[in-house]
């Protein structure tokens, strides 16, 4: 699927890009990188024809790059306008380290896997801060040299307006890449939904659409199926409706009690939190309304 | 999971009971069947803890029972009665060839699978006839030797009774253990629901309770999920609710329009249904509510 | 994954294509279709950073060419030529329906599959004949309209020699784009893998390389393993060791007897032979050493 | 699946037995069970029909038990003997914490696992000690409160007897239930294997039998696998052949290199491991000659 950057020789220029289709647009591009002898590492390329749009993901190796990234930006910019005004990309540099900061309760598993992801240099992010409603994750994130805190929520959801400001400026002090509601189990405002449009990633503990809410293990229980699963989205002011970046399932039976499936969700849960925001990270995401376009 | 019977001296005497919980049960039915020196090739049991309600089902070599399965019943019978008043059991024999109907519609690739299948002796039922709302798979049919009934249904729902009445009558005429809903893409009337309670089977193409209704593989793809699946029911009078019995799921990406998920995804509704029902016929499926036991 | 032309105005040209890596090549191939005002509706690439090579699949909108597909292949031959004396390449027309030869011995469940999907178009070739060194499945292949030959086979290996000819004889007189061995069960001649190398594929009943060779179930209970496989693959001399195209498994457990397997197996065979014929008639596999790369 | 004990009153004694198979082993099981009022939450059963031999797997609810665990065992005791001479059986608390120790080397993603699954009470063990080959993993595990033992070993392995007999003497000191060998990437002397035999579990990064020993995702990609996998099971002298415990796989394509394979591959090492460690702590596990029946 991806390909891991093995040495500092492997940074690489990544392009993502998405433009109303028409003939010549890849040879455009890619005529582009060659005339100054770019080499393109790996490339994507999709045509939804449903609604006529496209997109692509090139990676380009840093080092055949005769200049800065500044200049390729500059040059790439009179590109895109030659592909209509409603074309939107971004070059991203694989040798910048991105950040994330992480949203968490009380349940520490996608924390804990995600912090040894960081540490062992498996994840492309650096991880900023973690922010908890509740205290104990503190000292699992302070093990690992983090800063931990802690915004307390009141009982009342009318009145988390002010936890929620402090949440965002804690966040915010970081211009995170990525805002990781690591089963932070809070439904975000609106506002801060669109403030953190296109970085906010939730880990739903169900197989989306179906058990939206809360308590999908006990909605899958109840509802006996044979599947359970997890689904990586990005947020969205609709509760558990943002476009899904991945999803998986692992099979139950009928022995499996709710407490059971909460066990074996957290496999999953953990395993597709890290795909869906590693491929974020690495600029393979490219949002389209409420679906995503994934070059993984 | 399941076990196939290799040859005559396999035939099995199948026991499925579901009852009230409490100590003692499967001391009271494994002695039963000591007594007279039955040996136990198969054995599943299951304690619903939530609702206190007990499940087994018991495969017995038919060779060990020194009497006739009738006996067997009638013995039994005493010791069900000792179980409680509420206590529902079945006592099949695995070397009778179960009885299918098939209903279908106008896609043929779950038809066609459960032809080969029950050619090949692999499904243990025969298929004693196939009813279709159009006459496309008539053919198909008539080449496996099996009776095809073609019942044009009126393109006003409120005209279809009279329809659905000749099919309950063509089905009924075979007293059949499984009315397979073969991709039949019409919604049974409450009344035949109720009449074949148990037996009516469904094979829905979507991950249940995803996409209830009609185009689910549409609804899929308006979603964005990144699995698509199906599910094998039995059939209830609210619209793909009834009690799962199999699920499945594929993987597929951005770039798969509806019509690839329609292709792919009949490899998963060919294989749901066909296991599904192989576990129905086989007494390995017991409902509780909407949720099943199965012993497979 | 792939895509399912929709109807006629869908019909593409399919280029496939290997060649020495280097700056420039995905830049060369898009500017020669973009010039006569070709429409990629899909594209793959493929860079093998080990070996050095490179590889793509374009599919081109046929009505976006403003000539024949010879005239096609003749401009292209001189851009292939700029690529190096070592490239190779392909360009189809998905328009045109392709040919497939099955050999086959008693084992029905992927003959029955294969005759399956060719009746409802969901196969992109038609099967021109089935070759069998047993009788067995005369009846279903004829009962689809296509010609059964039975070859019997010699019970001494080393007299197999004048049936293996009289094989290549009928096979090559359809001269298929592939020959495929649907649960043959007999060794191919080193000749004849030569003879048909990257048209002849294989379904062998076990994740390879795990389990080479014969009753791979047999190997698989022997050794207690949790997962069964099947693998499509190329056929070479080299017994069960040629390029994989699919693989798949599924889940089995201590209580899965040989048969259990077999018949278990059966669901994995038939769906990851169909997936890889499907993609070697489509011009999705390009061969490299052991290894193959599939646009998928 | 299985079971996630809730409170104390969840306490369990289990019973896993295997036996010479004959009639009436259950009745005479659940009568011993019936007689003292013992309640069974969970009960597996397996007839192996090709060796003869009969295991089974019973959680008696702790609170239903009108005597001690002691007292249970000397009486059951009467009951095996009347089994036959060669029946093996254990009684295990629930209640009671299981220990395991770990031996590692660099490689932290199963160690990072396993204690954050301990500290979250996921595992049904503490983990007594780590024992590094390697210092690299002392500071992960010391943040844990885990002691953390550095044995280093020669390069030559001829002389690594000596470092053999301290690993040894430091597990040996726990009496683990466990020795796991949590990429401990260093083949155990037969006379280690022997002497924790039916204790020692290994991770081994393949679908075994496929790509024992060293570096088999080098072996994977070079055969050009379209699955790779992880396998848990018993170590035994003959390297990577001891009885497998779980299995799992995960789908590659030929963009994967070895490294994506390596680090795609961590997430199945860590959830095969896991799974096969909590199964074997919680007495799911019966070894039967090189295969294992597994009451999950």
């Amino acid at each position: 699927m991806s390909s891991t950057p093995a040495n500092p020789d492997d940074r690489r220029y990544v392009l993502a890009l998405g433009c109303l289709d028409r003939p010549g647009i890849i040879a455009r591009i890619t005529s582009f990188i060659a005339e100054f002898g770019g080499s393109i590492v790996e490339a994507g390329y999709h045509s939804d024809t449903e609604s006529g749009w496209f997109f692509t993901r090139q990676a380009i190796r840093a080092s055949t790059v005769p200049f800065s990234l500044d200049e390729l930006r500059t040059r790439f910019a009179a590109v895109a306008d030659e592909l209509g005004p409603r074309t939107e990309w971004q070059l991203l540099d694989s040798g910048e380290r991105r950040r994330a900061v992480l949203l968490v309760s009380r349940d520490g598993h996608c924390l804990h896997d995600l912090l040894g992801r960081a540490a062992s240099g498996e994840l492309p992010a650096t991880i900023e801060a973690v922010i908890g409603n509740h205290p104990d994750l503190a000292e699992m994130t302070q093990a690992h040299g983090i800063k931990f805190h802690h915004v307390p929520f009141p009982a009342d959801p009318a009145e988390r307006g002010p936890a929620f400001d402090q949440v965002r400026e804690l966040v915010d002090a970081h211009d995170p890449h990525a805002v990781v509601l690591a089963r932070f189990m809070q439904v975000l405002p609106a506002q801060l939904c669109e403030h953190w449009a296109g970085r906010a990633i939730n880990i739903h503990h169900s197989f989306l659409p179906s058990f939206v809410g809360a308590r999908p293990y006990h909605q899958a229980f109840a509802r006996g199926v044979k599947l359970i699963g997890a689904t990586c989205h990005y947020v969205t002011p609709e509760l558990d409706a943002g476009p899904i970046i991945e999803q998986d399932v692992i099979r139950i039976d009928h022995a499996d009690t709710v407490r059971d499936m909460v066990r074996q969700g957290r496999d999953i849960e953990r395993v597709v939190l890290a795909r869906g925001l590693r491929w974020h990270l690495e600029g393979r995401v490219l949002v389209h309304g409420r679906r995503t376009v994934v070059f993984n």
